[in-house]
Parts: C-alpha cells; structure tokens; sequence
C-alpha cells in the first residue's frame, strides 16, 4: 500500500511506534522553535534539566508578541531569550524583525524536515511541504534536547483541491471555507494532507496561509506536497538547494477525504466570535467598519501586504475607519518600503506598524468598544483583541483594504463595480526576497554567553510526584471550547508575567469567573470540569502550568485540545474524558472523588476511573499512552525528563524513548 | 524704547494689560492645539461650558501619545476626540498621524502668530517665529472658545548665539549646552528670545529642537527672528505665503542676556535622571548601550532621522543593542519611506515604529531593568520611561546612532576616528516636504457631528465655591523638582485613565508614596508641603485635577512651574508660596491651618497668609492677580468662566476678561 506524503515524513523520522492512527510514535524533530510568550520558560527548563547546548538542526528564538515592549518585563524577556539563544546555540530574532513563522519561513523551513514550535501556528511551513507540529513549551525543550517528540499517529485527511481561485477570491477564503465546514473543532486528531489538481495554482505562501490557519480546525498539522511553486518560493528566498520533490503515493490511502472546488469560492469572512463563524462577505456587507488590521502569521507576508497595498494606490482610507498594517516580518516590511509600498499606504491614511503578533493577542491597537474590527489574522475568540464583547471579523487583506476604503463591510467585487477603476490585485511574489538579516543572529555571532534573568523572570514551577487520592471540589464548571484565551489570557497586563508563574497564576480563568484563582489556592486543591474541546486555541504550557501551580489535580472534560491534553499531562494534571450526562450531573462546587487509587490505575494502565459526585458514581476515561502515564506519575514533563536521565546514566541529557 | 520680538508679537495680540514684567496680561490666541491625553479634558470643559464651535482660526487635535492603542479606552478616546473635532470644528490628526507638535509645523505654524496648547513642549513652533505657549487643559478650552489667555508678564532673555556649529555639534547640543548653564529651573517666568549672528545658520527645524526643550528649563516659550531660514522652511512646506519678517528692534532691551558661541559646542549628553545633567559625550563613553531611540518632538523630524538614517547605511546595529526609530510625523515617515531610507534603516537593524510620541513617556518600548537608555527626546526624569531605576540618557540623533553602530556610549567623532569613514552627515532639508495630508482631517470633512463618549469618559470633576476655612494635615511632604510624573505617572497603565478622573485620581503622587491616594480620601481635606520648582513638566492639568478631586486644598511649597501653577488656581487649589525655613519645619502629619478668612483674603488681594503648624505661625504667600484669585474663589475656572458668562448675559461664550 502507498504512503501519503505525511506518512513518508513521518516515516523518515520515526524512532519509536508504528504509524498507525491513534498509536503513540516517537519521531525525531530537526527544528524547532519557539516565540518570546512561550520561550522562556522553554529556556527556563532547558536549565532545569542541565542540558548544555542546543541538539537539534536548527533552533530558533524569535521574538515577536511583545515587541511593542509596553513593560520593562517584555524588554527583560527579551534580553533573557537573547542570553538564552547565545548560551545554548539557538538562533535569535530580534524583537522587530517579525513573526516566528513569517521569519522561519523566509529562513528555515524546508521540505521533508520535522519542525516543532512551542506556537500553535507552527505548522505554517507544512505549505512548503514541511511537517510542522505546535506543542507545549517543555515538549519542545525536550525535543532541543535531542529527544524524539511523542504524539498519537493521527488520522490523516485528504483535502482534494480542484479548479482554481475565481477573481478576488484567495488562499484565506479556503481556509474559511474549510472552517466553515468543519467548525473549530473539525480538524481534531488530525492531519491535513492538501491533494489535487488545484494545488499546483497555489503559490508557497498562498498554501501557507492554509496551513497556518489549519490549527483553527484544530488539525495536528496541515501539509501540502512540493512541487514547482515550492521549488520556485525556495529560490526566491535563496534557498533553491533545500527544495525536495514530496508527493503521496498514487494508492496512498486516506482516513477521509474533502473536496473543495477552489473554482467555487468566494470572500468569505468569519464573524465574531469564532474563526468557523464564516459567512460570504456579502452577508454582511454594510456593518460599518472601524478599524481594519493587515497582518499576522496568517496574512502578514510580503504578498499578502502587497495587494492591499495595491487596491489603496490613490486612493484614501475612509476617515470613520483606522487602518493599520503590521507585516509578519522585517523582511516584508523593508521589501515594501524598499519599493515604495509603505509610503503609499502611508500616504493612503495606513498607520504602518512594527513586525509583530501584536494586536492579535490584544497587544496594541485594541479595539474601541462597541465597534467593529476587521482583521487578516486567524482568531476572533471573544476578549483576544484586548476587549470584552468585541465584534473582531477575519477576511482576507483584500476585503480588509476594500472595508478600509468603504468604511464598512463590503465585497470587493461589489467595491469593484462601484469604483470602476478597482481591479483585483491578484498574487505576486518578488523576485528575490532580499531583505536583510541583520537582526537574525546567528549562534557563532551571538553576544552573550550567560543567561541574563531580570526581576520577574521566576523558577520552574515543579509538582511532585502524583498522589493516590484526588478529592476535591468542582471548583469551575466551564462550557464547550474554552480555548487558552480563557484559561490564561495574553492580554499585555497579563502576558508579562509569562516568565513568572506564581504572579501569572493569579489570572488563571479570570475570564471565565475571575474569584476563581483565589478560591482555588484557598481549596488548596480540586478538578475543573468543562464540555467539548476544551483547551483549544494556542498552544501556551501556561494554560497548564498555571491551574497545576494554584493546585488543580484533574481536568473532567467531554474532549480535549490535542497539545493543551499534551500540556496536562507534561504538567501532572490528569485529563478524564467525560460523556455528556456525567458533564450535566456534575456542578459547580460538587465535592469530587476519583474512587480509584489515582497512582497505582494511572501506572497500571486503566482506562476506566470511577469518579463519585455526591453521592452518585460515574465513569472517567483516561485515554494515555505508558509514556503519558509515566509523564503523569512523575508530576510531570520535566520530573519525568530528568528521572529517565538519571536511570539511563546519561546524565542530564534526555533519554531517548 | 525698542521692543523685543516677544514684545512686538504680544502687543500684537494684547487684549488686556501692559508688557510690564510680572504684570499680568491678556493675550488673543489665534491657534490651539491639543493631544490625546489632555484633549479628553478639553473637549469635555468645552462641552461643560456649552459653547458650541471653535473661536480660534485653528484648533488641531492631535492624537499622539496612545497611538499604540494598548487598551480600549484610548482608542475609545480617539474616537471621542474625533467626534469633538467634529462637532466642534478642529482639525483632526488620526492616531499614527504624528506628534503634534511636528504635525502643527508641518501644517499650521505661522510667524506671529499665538499658539495656545495644552502640550508643554508647545513652544516648538517658537523656531518659526511663532509665540507658543504651553498651558494647561482648561486654559486651552476657555481660548478655543475665543476669551483671550492671562498670563504674568515673563522676563525676556536674549540668548544670543554666535559662531556657526562645528562638525558632529547640532542644535540639541545647543538646547543641552544652556540646560547645563541654567538648569531645569533657569527658565522659570522667561521667554528665551534668541538672536545673535549664530541665527542664520540654523535651519528653521534645528531651530525648533532648541525651541521644543527650551521647557526643559522651566521657560514660559522661546522663540528666534524670522529671516532667510524661516522663509524657506515655509516654502519647503508649501506655506511660504505665511512668512512675516520679525525681528527684535535694534535698541531692544531685555532682561537678561546670555551668550552662546556655538563654535565651542561639541557632543553633549544629559546622564540620568534629569535633563540638565549634562556632560560632554566623552565623559561618559564605554558605557554599554541597550537600547537607543531616535523620534520624538525634538528629534522626530525628517531632518533628524535622516543623519541617523545616513550613519547607518551600510552599517549595522550592534546585536547587544536595540535600536527603535519613531518618527515625529507621519510626513517624516513617508518621505523617509519614498527615498528609501526607512529601508536602509530596516536593513541596518532599526526596529522602525508608528510615528508616537510612546516610548517618551513609557508607552512601549520601555527599557529593560538595570539598562541603559539612549534616547534623542527632551525629558529624563526617573521612571519616566516605564521603569523605576531606569538609565536614560538624553543626546542627539548623531549620538544615538553612534551608540547603536558601537554598542555603547561613543563621541560620533571618536567612532569616525575609529570607522575611517562615517562623516558628520550634516542637516538637510527636503526640496518639498511632501507627504500626504490624509490623515489630517479639516473640520470641512470631518465624518461626526456628535460626541461619541466610550465607558471610560467620565464627568468633568467641579469643586465649590472657595471656602473660608482651610486646614487639615500635611498629607505629604515632598522635595525639591517635583515633576508632573510624579504628581501623575504618564506610563500606559494609568494613562488610559486620563477621561475618568474618579479613577485616574487613585495614582495621585503613587510615585513618590502609594498611600497617598488613599489616606488623602479619607482625611477628607489637607494641604501638600513641596521645595522648589513643584510641578514641573508636563502640562497635564490632572495634576491639579486629582489632588482637587482627592480633597487637597492648598500647596504650600517654595516655589512653582509656571503651568502647574495656572493648573492649581484652574482647579481651585490655592498655591501658597514658603520660605525654606517653613519648608523645613513643617513635617508630614502636621497639623496645617489656615489663620485667615481665606475666602475673605483670597478676594481682597491679601497676599500673606498666616500658617498655623502645630504651636508656630509662618507666613506663606499667595502671589495671584485679581483674576487668578477670582478663578479660586469661584472654585475653579470652569466654574469661573461659566459665572462670568452668565454675568455677561452672553449665554455660554466666556466673556472677554
């Protein structure tokens, strides 16, 4: 039997398992990288566990959610990751110089390469034809390490790609599409494998904009193959030679498939408050727009930015909305000036940002309230752009230029039509991607040698070893698809304290009921109970790190988000699946007992826990591999990472299972 | 007798008074401008007093400060100012239009014109010829609405400049030079009027850099002739209508006179933490750098960024230094762009931001703990950046470029000494200064015509009538050059609260003790004890808004800011002048009466005031003319300006006293 492309990458990095769906494998990881909200507790731990230097081939730090810098933390975090990516061999990205993805991509990313990022939008570079998964912050440090990163063979799903994108539509209307069909929780479990005869009229960076938003499907990763546009794009950006032919198997044989007619399409946009709330444009056409932002790991790209650019050439943004654009990457940004495009969306009325995340965390430009904000980015959930009861849209740069020119919401055919002289600017990449790389330090020109830790960079929060009770109250009961926003926000007042536990934790689930920190540190220890997919959105440790750090034990859930699941169990939280009537019967401030002694059936492999609620008894499941057990007995990644070191002799180094 | 320059634009505009020294005087005012900031307050008052449209010939409001937008309530605050602009007829600059003050010379300013702004650093346009003034918020709306501004005669000094700048010296050298000489308070109850042969070979920007940080000393404004220089800079700016040749008389007399011969300047730069701590370059160089920031009012301008721009062609910043470029205006931004300067800059290493006045007052970019700072802007005071305990240092675009080429602090002629070749790379001016004009709306295209008010724009705070009896403890006891920081941080945190005084006033002097605000709540009422030059800085009428709104009913400290001085009888606090010896005898928690009447004396023009402290009596005195102290007795001057419209029977419109 042939094997799709995914599995042949697999395949060439596995060193552990079998690449059956839903067994666990080990597969070796090339690079890695990761991002100034996640990196520094991956560096963090990256001490904790003695390792001396970087083993993969390539890592890279790059900074890019705090580069506004609004606090002297943000700047400190920097200044530790620079230290961090000297001392231990890694790549640094200086603040300013873009996003992770955006920069990796320009630099780093290569076909039939493994990638893992502590980003949940690391799979971006699968449009190059690069397996790319994100994953908790310690799951990374361990893979930087040397060690081979575990996860569940996913399904793998066919996405057929037939006929070509109709005038003004685009890659983001794709991926809209695919949202729309398959809500945010669609691409659970699995991987994306994109097929068909429509691929080939997608240019790199247009499959890249797929990819990276395949996470809001919650797909482990999305891939495409190779081919001439792959090849092509790698020139462009001087690395032709890195270019490898990938395709699937003519007999390849998929979990499911998916046809989308790419003849079919049109502008989509995703109303608040989910990236799967997704409606043609012209359904809501007429809404009036207040602020309209071009950017982000999605659509921050040179060729993103370009036909924005493009459609506001004489013309003015109307003076109701606000319009700003925030490239992806320096690169982007000095190609633009370079050309002339930033001074034409400047003198278009654009307020021409720094390379940054930014906004689409909540940092900067927060929206006014009651208004209405259009963005190219690939989350809307409620509260993330900084404000509560938000009205946050995603579409692709060319409806965001067209609502900036209207002032409201409008399909820019339709613009098209009422401007005459409007015409679709369609997708061109540069010849050379030429921008320099002055701010890319390279380990051997790296300027620190000793970690720097300013005032709020704390130590590594540690559990002990998992006990044979858990007893506690439902301390929160939450809905279906909380996402990590809920669960630790990365608003500025609260992002800062990523490198800071025992601070941060004072935030967890604020959104959702914020006396609920405080009433979890008095319980001195409880369960959490929620519905569907909970954890989904980044894929921030914190989200974990943070309820095991205020003492929650378990996490009773009606399914999970893959790598928030991952980050339960590195932190020695126990992840029990529920069915929906034991998800009804239990509520908030039900004493809650897991029945069982918690260690032995953890370590034993038992699947099935009864769980009393008053004086009812129902059952739990725990769906974990030995590894995942072992993570949990231990209290977690790091415990578990320095146990097998010193079992193994090997010192401080990981094992290798 | 001859007139000055000063004297000959104030008789021009002289609606009240005689040009006697220390008399006070009512002047026209022909253009206002306001910031986001303080504009909330302005519109609010203008809004308060009923008045229906703006009397001046301009009024620009400008949103400068907020930019980033790093909460809702500043974008919601830029919402409301342009909603006044609207209503009320002012230009409306967009956020990321630029600083105003770069903005307003680019666009309105005018050689014998007045200026009103509720900015301290409005003096800019000084260098045009133009007399500015900065003033507090009140002081800018009671103008708007087109009653003429009272202010006590200042001193005219004749700074008179000889020789011509010497290679690697610029104009901030000069403005560092005389803050050195005089100090932060050397300006203090002045006007700077420069003249002298070193006039003429000032480009009129190099002339508003000195202008601009003339408040550094304390100065009431500064302003130079206009000549061959201001001509051509008004044609640069497509305004060269608008020249009026003013000189001083030959037989001009002032009241003071000091020389500067700008052939002796070399490289200067004021050490932290206050602006006239100013050494040459040289006696501080090796320091380490980490981070260096061109823009600001003072060096934000086209002509500023582009020597810096020139220094680092080819050239790269140094990877253990960050180097940020804000620009002043949006103009600057776009011409730096169109002539591929912003590209180079990128190129080079820049992080290359919005065009704000951010990082100058903490909002963003903030340093990183135990660093130091190199910044072009006109202000150091501790903390001010966003950080306690932080290093910046104030010097020219030069000298920060050089410190980002070298890593550290480096005379610009030591490092060409060093390069071989980096030349000095001199000022220059565009042919045209021809960015678009988009993002400033004129009131004719002006998209409101009501006010839009978010959750966080509060009500105007009143207080009654002035009372006969004051007395209440010293709730705190403070020392000499108390800044406006101090009274009111300005960092993003409690910024965003400038609209909503209730709240705004629970960081009243947090910076010097953050139980202040707390105690003075509940003591109902008290008096602050503070050395000399209390107030200095900024405009910020919160200053005296907070402490009227946490009960505080007098100041007695040794001496005043100008501006914050106006802002306490704006807002009904009585500012008593001590000598040292009080000063030094009154302790916190002392008891602090009033012996008068003092509304009887307030009103009678009584100018020493018994001070009852514990078992000993001092004398304080209230230097006020008759209308300052009409102004206290009404309770304020919203109060004040409303009683006197109604006597008038003109309905809302301030009456023309």
């Amino acid at each position: 039997m042939g094997q799709t492309l995914t599995e042949k990458v697999l395949d060439d990095h596995l060193v552990d398992g079998e690449l059956e769906t839903g067994e666990e494998i080990g597969i070796e990881i090339d690079q890695v990288l990761t991002q100034d909200t996640t990196g520094t507790m991956v560096w963090l731990q990256f001490e904790a566990m003695g390792l001396d230097e970087v083993q993969t081939e390539i890592a890279a730090q790059y900074c890019d959610h705090q580069t506004y810098q609004f606090d002297f933390k943000n700047t400190d975090d920097h200044r530790f990751l620079r230290s961090a990516a000297g001392k231990y061999g890694a790549y640094f990205s200086r603040p300013g110089n873009g996003i992770c993805h955006n920069v990796h991509r320009e630099n780093f990313a290569a076909p039939g390469k493994t990638l893992l990022g502590s980003d949940s939008h690391t799979p971006t570079p699968g449009g190059l034809g690069q397996l790319a998964i994100g994953a908790g912050g310690i799951d990374v440090t361990v893979a930087m390490g040397g060690a081979p990163y575990y996860i569940e063979m996913p399904e793998i799903v066919n996405v057929r790609l037939e006929g070509e994108l109709p005038e003004w539509a685009t890659a983001k209307d794709v991926i809209l599409e695919l949202l729309r069909r398959l809500s945010v929780k669609g691409g659970v479990g699995k991987i994306l494998e994109y097929t068909g005869p429509g691929v080939e009229s997608l240019t790199a960076p247009e499959r890249m904009t797929i990819t990276n938003m395949g996470t809001e499907l919650g797909a482990t990763s999305s891939i495409f193959p190779t081919d001439e546009q792959t090849e092509d794009y790698l020139e462009r950006v001087g690395r032709g030679d890195e270019y490898v032919e990938l395709q699937p198997d003519e007999d390849a044989e998929y979990d499911d498939e998916i046809v989308v007619d790419l003849s079919e399409l049109e502008p989509l946009i995703a109303q608040p408050s989910m990236p799967d709330n997704v409606v043609p444009v012209r359904e809501v056409a007429g809404q009036d727009v207040d602020q309209v932002i071009v950017g982000s790991c999605t659509n921050g790209g040179y060729e993103d930015i370009l036909p924005a650019a493009k459609m506001l050439e004489d013309r003015e943004v109307n003076p109701t909305t606000e319009m700003i654009v925030a490239p992806g990457s320096k690169q982007a940004s000095e190609m633009l000036a370079r050309e002339g495009w930033v001074a034409e969306m400047m003198a278009a009325g654009v307020n021409f940002s720094e390379a940054t995340c930014g906004a689409c965390i909540g940092i900067g430009h927060v929206p006014a309230s009651d208004s209405v904000s259009l963005r190219t980015f690939n989350r809307n959930f409620e509260g993330r752009s900084g404000i509560e009861d938000d009205n946050v849209f995603l579409c692709s740069p060319e409806v965001a230029a067209a609502a900036a020119i209207k002032g409201e919401i409008v399909d820019p055919r339709d613009l098209a039509d009422e401007l005459g002289d409007l015409e679709d600017p369609g997708i061109e990449l540069p010849d050379e991607y030429d921008g320099s790389k002055t701010d890319l330090i390279t380990p051997d020109e790296a300027p620190d040698d000793e970690l720097v830790k300013g005032p709020n960079i704390g130590d590594v929060p540690l559990r002990d070893e998992l006990g044979s009770d858990i007893e506690g109250d439902a301390l929160l009961k939450m809905e279906d698809n909380i996402t990590t926003d809920h669960i630790i926000p990365a608003t500025q007042d609260i992002l800062m304290y990523r490198s800071n536990i025992e601070k941060l934790s004072e935030f967890t689930l604020s959104r959702v009921d914020d006396t609920f920190a405080e009433r979890a540190k008095e319980a001195d220890g409880g369960v959490l109970v929620a519905g569907e997919n909970y954890g989904q959105g980044s894929s921030r440790e914190h989200a974990a790190m943070c309820p095991m750090y205020l003492g929650i034990e378990a996490v009773l859930a009606q399914s999970f988000a893959r790598i928030h699941r991952a980050n339960l169990f590195n932190f020695g939280i126990v992840p029990l699946t529920i069915d929906e009537e034991t998800y009804e019967d239990i509520d908030q401030g039900d004493e809650v007992e897991i029945v069982d002694d918690v260690y032995d059936a953890v370590t034993s492999g038992q699947e099935e826990f009864t769980v009393r609620v008053g004086d009812e008894e129902y059952t739990a499941t725990l769906d974990a591999s030995e590894r995942e057990r072992d993570i949990l007995a231990a209290g977690g990644k790091l415990a578990w990472t320095k146990e097998q070191a010193e079992e193994s002799g090997s010192g401080a180094t990981p094992a290798d299972d």
